[in-house]
């Protein structure tokens, strides 16, 4: 049970646990035959579940009991105190750490999951803090969005790290060859973002990085889909993605209480309801469903609590992907690029300082 | 020309110019009888468009000249130096601080509009920067939203001022006695937001203002309009609104493709197309066109540069209303109160600790 693709599977995770989970990872064991699943929990409720499986699906998968489950409210001090080393959350994030699978799949609650995680696996070399990013369906197709909410405030140097780990991970979930990245900023004339954002664009600019660098992108820009990577601080992130779900169940919400006012209306409805299923299917939030952790020596993927199996084994089928593109890996070495060329750039700008001093005294 | 409603147009503003301010500004007249508009602007452009106003409306207006039109792409420092004390745009806002007019309208230049505002009418006492609000339409109805943009990284304190004027403008263009108000934050648990919105909270929660706070609220509660007015720092508002723009068309641009795919879908369409209409009537922005910047020394609403007719009288109808209401004296009276409550709880909190000092040292 090595190679490409083991997923560890919290099972225990998520407002619906097994109920969900088991379901979910049957589903993606079904459309990936090169996958295998370690499934954390309760071994005494798990087998039975299991014992449904169909037999060439069963072979797959590897019960690992957990003594522990972290609830869904429980806050990251106290679920690591009662779930270290023994709860099905920890033993699956342990299992990415142990190279027993390439990514660790949760719908447990967010802040213990990456309170573990960072336990666990460690951010990379040269990263402060982690993201969470997430792909967001837009008119072209589809984008991702980071950070989602994982760190509030970055700075500079961390809005180009997002950058950096969000390119590499457009490149393996969206299949695109040289993404272009843009900073979420402010379009209104006199104030042109924070200063931190605007100094961002200047080392991505400058800095000559392996990377397709497009220039600052404003809100609209995300659903128009302008760029393969928007980069913003996790507070505003989390507020515009949270914003763009709720104003499109707000348009369904309109659309569907219009549809339904008249019998003509009610009429049109029916004759038109294939466009009206690939409406909903197109905004079901399920289809992007797993936020990925960005910076840390290994993968995690946080499923939405409250997906059902469907959404749970998306969540599977991208965490697959990231790891079958060794995304720690490419990350790990854009990164070490990037040092290189701040380091030199550093070194420039000391020598042009020097140069420009005498100029000054002239002046 | 004196008591409500007289309001100081800057007709040159806006991408279309005249061709958009001056029927925006007649659908106005049109609709509130008791409305007069000073009209700043080339007087030998705006003359020959005026004489095909029905009598009884061009009685109702003013043409001022001005020599200078403010261009859209000009940065607020060129703007002012041109513009000053002789541009459409100073000259309107000039009118507010004479008190000729109870409000200006300007669709021009974000940046220009508001570097002028806050030259010729300063922000009122105790208020450090404006903000701009506006009106966010909501599964409940409408909302109100800032800052949308004006000023970037609130402090605590400034989030409290947001809130004190967003409440009285919700009492004003709402209709609502006791509005409720939200600060905007992150759900993530591990994180728990900004530390200067964790303060506010603090504030508004102990300070008992006559303000109906409601508590932390997340981005997807703009859309259900959880609360009447949502407070938050401009860099994240800005991007909020955006991303809600965004995500709306998005969705309506998708049910317009599905829509027209097949003739049994167009059939559909044609039958509900009652329907269709009152869903894009609820999601046009030109409903809820006008920011309103808030905290100065008198009125500015800021229409969008791109609205047409309809959308620029619809600033206008919402300039009228604050108008009415005595917006400015309103907020002026609800920060006093602040101002006392606070310098209250200043000392009551220095009693507390020196109480509190000798029970520490006995514990």
């Amino acid at each position: 049970m090595k190679d490409c693709c083991t997923l560890a599977v919290d099972a225990m995770g998520g407002d619906a646990g097994v109920g969900v989970t088991v379901p979910g990872a049957r589903m993606a064991l079904e459309r990936h035959p090169d996958l295998r699943v370690l499934l954390y929990g309760d071994s005494a409720t798990l087998k039975p579940l299991l014992a449904e499986f169909p037999r060439a699906l069963r072979q797959r998968v590897e019960v690992r009991h957990a003594d522990v489950a972290i609830r869904m409210d429980e806050k990251p001090s106290q679920a690591l105190r009662k779930g270290r080393r023994v709860s099905s959350m920890w033993l699956a994030i342990e299992a990415v750490r142990e190279g027993e699978a390439q990514a660790a799949v949760s719908a447990g609650n967010t802040g213990a999951l990456m309170a573990m995680s960072l336990f666990v696996l460690k951010p990379m070399t040269g990263i402060k803090r982690p993201a969470i990013a997430g792909l967001w369906p837009t008119m072209r197709g589809q984008s991702i969005v980071l950070d989602l909410g994982a760190t509030i405030g970055a700075d500079a140097e961390q809005l180009v790290d997002y950058a950096i780990m969000g390119e590499a991970m457009a490149r393996s979930l969206l299949h695109v060859e040289q993404p272009s990245v843009g900073l979420l900023n402010v379009g209104v004339e006199e104030i042109k973002g924070v200063e931190e954002v605007r100094r961002a664009g200047r080392i991505l600019r400058e800095a000559a990085l392996p990377i397709h660098y497009h220039g600052f992108v404003e809100g609209d820009d995300i659903a128009k889909g302008t760029v393969d990577v928007f980069v913003t601080e996790g507070f505003t992130g989390n507020i515009a993605l949270k914003t763009a779900e709720g104003t499109a169940r707000q348009v369904a919400d309109f659309l569907r209480r219009e549809l339904t006012a008249s019998w003509w209306t009610k009429l049109g409805a029916l004759l038109a309801r294939g466009a009206l299923r690939n409406l909903k299917k197109k905004l079901d939030p399920r289809e992007s469903n797993g936020g990925i952790f960005l910076g840390l020596n290994g993968i995690v993927v946080k499923s939405h609590g409250g997906t059902d199996a469907l959404g749970f084994a998306n969540a599977l089928t991208h965490a697959r992907e990231v790891a079958l593109y060794d995304l720690v890996e490419n990350i790990a070495r854009d990164l070490s690029a990037k040092k290189m060329m701040a380091d030199f750039l550093d070194t420039r700008q000391e020598n042009g300082a020097q140069q420009a001093a005498p100029a000054r005294n002239a002046g």
